[in-house]
């Protein structure tokens, strides 16, 4: 189970008719209120400059949730049309779904939150959305096959559905953190934040539901301090798309104690939906389009955590470094030299780079005989190839996540929308 | 005929057996004095701040020509080896490469300029290329056969040899300007300059030589003038070599008229120039690993000359629009979020996109009838496509040439040192 697993959450999903190949296409979370309760939400969005209409839409409705304490009650999400690119006619076709969606749920269109992933520039089909409503509101409950469905409504090229469930313990209160994301092309999302609410990078959509009672600006804040080294420290394609939506809503049943920032319960919240968050990244490279396997590179040893990310992140987003690992070739001299092309100057004479447990190139100079050791050969067979590079400069460290470049991956997306 | 047609310039390939395959991986360029001449030398190199022994001595003898005259003699390249991570061992094995070579050649060995391309992070077979080189020297000669084995032996992926010739008359006196040049992955230059000595970016080399009488600051003006527009305009990959090398040098024999700054003649050369470098840079990118078509972006209208061409260079490297130009896929959604990646802020509704001769956005709203168009299918299946994205904010421009990914190019990726 998933997104309806937390008390207060029910979900369903449908077929629209919104995708040529009549797979499902839409899904409706719904947070249902309750008397007493602490609710909240938090969003992140694409930093991307071009943006869908959802995203333009969202961000007004986080701000009037951190805000304002306005929270939203409902998620609407459609896959195979993302809106965007779309002009004030996106917009207004967005509208015009939350606003039949708002009226069988019977609360307000601006408490519904839209979101669409799929193809770009086409008008969005909302005479099929609106057509599918009022079975997909019928159709709402809890349980595994609401949450099946709901994920199901979701997914473009996924190859797999992609859920995460966790639980934490606050005081004499189980907590729990329900998720269901998207994604495999278009991957690299860097989102904004509150306090960067705009600057640019994959459809990649989350949503995230919990029953603990916590308010939005502090919702936000602990969201906004796990994006960072979750869903932004990923790549499959180093391509940001117009779409990128996590979307976190809390219900708060009444008896549970509100989660207050600084305490030890944020803090163990925090910590619980970074997990979340990180087990649904993985399980979005893992599932890239036309990826074979994964590939984790530690950059340690910068002036600051920051320079490490972006020296790893221009790594796992070479061609020829996927290339590399999708062919088990022990050409690392393509990691250094992905490194050197990050923008953050380093002396190469410190830096060390080690595969696995050994340690191909120290200080500066190649370490020949490595390329004999088996261990080698055995990492680099691996599904999940692990490279670590030292700079040896400082305390700053950064991990990113990608996977490899397969044939796969070019026919996949040679013939997209045609 | 290339390199060897300029007056004052000999040339030789060799096979010295650094390359696995047993092809040509040798050659030497070399510039003969003559009395009274007016030399001169200009070099570019990589931005990334991992480089090649080579780059490492390359610099400083720029320097030694530009501020103290040293103008150097010859060009020693291999291929098979790029000397790069290696270390203090990698410069001290250039270095002994260089004095067997001015040994044989009879002038000093720091006027002889080392080039390395290859596999990285293996130590340079110094003892092979010093015994190719009594016959390498011996076999210098003029003419197409010579121009022909210069270009073969600094071949590494790439599948044609690239040569280019331009004259242009200078008062009665007509100068050549002759290149070589290779090149196929690991290219996305970004190549320093005087102003900017180090600053990151594929494996490219071009080797270009003129009679003109130019001295070493002012051919490094013209190159450092040009290499925005023509090397730093491409990009197979967006993988910027530790080794991307641009070697001009002028023989200037002494009937010749020295060309000064700031004049008509100096700036008959730059165009010339610049022609020669962007013919080299368009064979490099059609011959891209894996490529079979290309495609030319011009952005429009952004506040400066550089925005648009970050905003070009983020739409050619994205592995998602180079696959729908493989598959002749008209999805131009992914050709406006990449720009929106580019990290230039701009209004997408003030931005539209042209392929071709079609317009597909126009003002931020979608043209479905383009998709209709029959002249978009037949821009798409064109040998080089063609997109203009103008963004309506100000007077600055930007051109990149990219080139599709292709099946063939993971292969040719995914084993290349095993």
């Amino acid at each position: 189970m998933s997104v309806t697993q937390p008390i207060g959450f029910r979900a369903a999903g449908a077929t629209a008719g919104i995708k040529p190949s009549g797979k499902p296409d839409l899904t409706l979370i719904v947070r249902d209120e309750a008397p007493g309760c602490v609710s909240g939400a938090a969003m992140s969005f694409t930093r991307n400059c071009v943006v869908g209409a959802p995203v333009i839409i969202g961000r007004e409705q986080r701000a009037a949730a951190v805000q304002h304490g306005r929270i939203p009650r409902a998620i609407l999400i459609n896959a195979g049309n993302s809106n965007a690119a779309t002009g004030e006619q996106g917009v207004r076709d967005a509208r015009a779904c939350m606003a039949a969606a708002a009226a069988l749920l019977q609360f307000e269109p601006e408490l519904v939150v839209p979101s669409s992933t799929g193809v770009i520039g086409r008008p969005l089909p909302v005479a099929k959305i609106t057509a599918a409503l009022p079975l997909l509101v019928a159709s709402l409950s809890r349980g595994s096959a609401a949450d099946t469905a709901a994920c199901a409504g979701i997914m473009t090229t996924d190859l797999v559905p992609k859920h995460a469930l966790e639980t934490l313990d606050i005081g004499a209160h189980r907590v729990t953190i329900g998720a269901i994301a998207k994604g495999s092309g278009m991957i690299a999302p860097r989102l904004d934040s509150v306090a960067h609410p705009a600057a640019p990078s994959a459809t990649m959509l989350a949503f995230i539901t919990t029953d603990a009672a916590i308010d939005s600006p502090t919702l936000q804040a602990a969201l906004d301090s796990v994006t960072p080294v979750t869903f932004d420290s990923i790549s499959v394609d180093n391509h940001a798309s117009c779409s990128d939506t996590v979307i976190v809503l809390a219900s708060g049943p009444g008896k549970m104690p509100a989660i207050k920032p600084g305490t030890p319960a944020f803090d163990s919240f925090r910590f619980m939906l970074q997990h979340v968050c990180w087990n649904l990244s993985e399980q979005i490279v893992t599932d890239g389009e036309g990826a074979t396997r994964t590939f984790e590179v530690l950059v340690t040893g910068t002036t600051s955590d920051d320079a490490a990310r972006r020296i790893a992140r221009e790594i796992i987003n070479s061609p020829l470094v996927k290339c590399a690992i999708h062919g088990r070739d022990p050409n690392w001299g393509r990691i250094v030299t992905a490194a050197g092309n990050a923008g953050v100057p380093f002396d190469p004479n410190r830096a060390s780079l080690t595969l696995g447990e050994v340690c191909v190139y120290r200080h500066g100079m190649p370490v020949i005989e490595a390329l004999a050791d088996p261990r080698l050969k055995a990492e680099l067979a691996a599904k999940r190839v692990r490279a670590k590079l030292d700079l040896a400069s400082g305390p700053g460290q950064g991990r990113m996540l990608g996977c490899d470049l397969s044939a796969q991956y070019v026919s996949i997306n040679a013939d997209y929308t045609t």
